[in-house]
């Protein structure tokens, strides 16, 4: 008996490469982790993706053969029509990268290519915290900030598959300068990053924190991931700098309502894990700041798919587009 | 012989009621303009609104038996599921007016309502600027900034109809204070009043200017039409009045282009018609705050249908709803 065709999908993030493989109805068969080694360049990265993907199909017990179709979601600036990573911030040399035309060489199988986010956002819309929405927004907040957008049930990727950058809205002309070259961008404001150079330039100023102990009394020390602990012990500093990132998060979300007046925001990204700590002042600022008849019938809640959100989303993006060539 | 059936369509702004008979295919077979009186509350302007219909009707020699359907679209937030007007800053009085219920109770015709910079939107893409365009947003700069978005070829509403107020997205936490309540809004920093206000306060100062011989030596007599032909004139305070808010209005647009990807942006509304005077200094910002791949391939242009854009995309959106519907 030939089984039923799978999805086989990696995540290149900056770290990290996961792949799986993915039943039509959202079973994992298969998963596995290689580190991404990004200072390898792109062509090694490449290979280890390939390799990736292979070990997860051999785990699924499935040959190359039921592939209905390759799917990769990939960190940075990616043009879905061309296959190409235009540019990656975190995958140091990647530029015009062909990255699609390289697995399909390499795989000799249809490949699928989109921004990570983006994936992400589909997978929660499709299997996650978004399920039965029509129109979503998924914001991820980790290191960056990224964003996808399923309008309509749909990924919308806009004109040439950049649409999402949700992190790069200026929030504040002049503000504090941001890792793509502006200032004042909603990353540079409420990334985990932000949040761990505010802490760090308070604590060398000299005010009394729990994070000091907590950094091994280097305030250069001090990540999200820490801040996050020390608000959750009752830490002032920390509590006060979780609570200026959520506010700015806040009224750029404020800014996505009012514009796309969607019926749910998902949160994701390992600054996301704070759970309502981030999310209580977040929503209250959106909803100081966006038009109460677009606010109040919407939802703001956490992702639930983790580090599974990209790779489920490309899934759904390889299985759909499959399906609609047909 | 039986004529085909014709869109009836009117535009409630808060100075004039635009009303028009549109044929299928854009021409425009009679239209007529009576004033809101908007200080005589819902009724009042509904009334005029019916009469305006009726008249545009005769204009264009039809029967009432003609009409395929009534497109309304109004100023302010309109649900477009439940017809109702929740709330229009330049309609007094007006809070959720059930307005489709009541010009179908009038005219026993099938109605259409629609935000007012949404149908514009949609009349600049369907007849206008954006003719082709997949991905458009349009940008409405007055009194106030409104606007429209159409994705995908279609009008996007959002999950209530509300989407599309890009006059509302935060850009200076803190800023002027808006119209809506919130302080600097895009609307408080780039709409025609933001211009009058900053010039009014500069002149106020004491810095000279032609302005104040233009605005008959009162300061608060300024407006954006007289700030235009001073800045056309070359006078130094009128022009960076213009391109202060010029700039404020291209970072927002720099970041509905890393958001939504689109491939034009249409800028309408009274104080587009400074053109190149107000598009110049918005591309520059734009081109320096979005990301180069997604700006470099897109353009920003001024509307072209001036006035009748909410009617033509009116026309456009009911002819489409009829059509889908049979």
């Amino acid at each position: 008996m030939r089984l039923p065709a799978v999805a086989v999908v990696a995540d290149i993030g900056g770290t990290k490469v996961l792949a799986a493989v993915v039943a039509a109805d959202g079973t994992v068969l298969g998963r596995t982790t290689l580190p991404t080694h990004a200072e390898g360049g792109p062509q090694a990265v490449i290979d280890h993706t390939v390799q990736a993907l292979r070990q997860a199909l051999e785990q699924a017990g499935r040959g190359s053969g039921e592939m209905a179709a390759i799917g990769i979601a990939c960190a940075g600036l990616v043009d879905i029509e061309r296959g190409v990573v235009v540019a990656s911030p975190n995958l140091p040399g990647w530029a015009r990268v062909p990255l699609r035309e390289r697995i399909e060489a390499a795989l000799r199988v249809r490949t699928f290519l989109a921004n990570d986010a983006n994936a992400a956002a589909l997978g929660e819309h499709r299997f996650g915290a978004g399920r039965g929405a029509n129109h979503l927004i998924f914001v991820t907040v980790s290191t960056g900030i990224g964003g996808g957008l399923v309008l309509g049930g749909k990924l919308y990727t806009g004109a040439w598959g950049t649409a999402g950058e949700v992190g790069h809205m200026v929030l504040e002309p002049g503000g504090p300068r941001c890792a793509c070259g502006q200032q004042g961008c909603l990353e540079a404001l409420a990334s985990g990053t932000a949040m761990a150079r505010e802490a760090s330039q308070r604590l060398k100023a000299g005010e009394p924190s729990q994070l000091l102990a907590l950094a091994g009394g280097r305030p250069e020390g001090v990540t999200a991931e820490l801040i996050g602990q020390a608000a959750n012990a009752g830490d002032k500093l920390a509590g006060e700098v979780v609570e200026r990132a959520a506010t700015y998060l806040g009224i750029g979300l404020g800014n996505l309502v009012n514009l796309l007046n969607p019926e749910v925001i998902v949160v994701g990204g390992g600054v996301s894990r704070l759970g309502e700590l981030l999310l209580a002042p977040a929503r209250k600022a959106m909803q100081a700041h966006a038009f109460p008849h677009a606010v109040s019938g919407m939802k703001l809640v956490q992702a639930s798919l983790g580090d599974m959100a990209g790779v489920m989303g490309m899934a759904s993006y390889v299985m759909e587009a499959v399906q609609a060539s047909r």
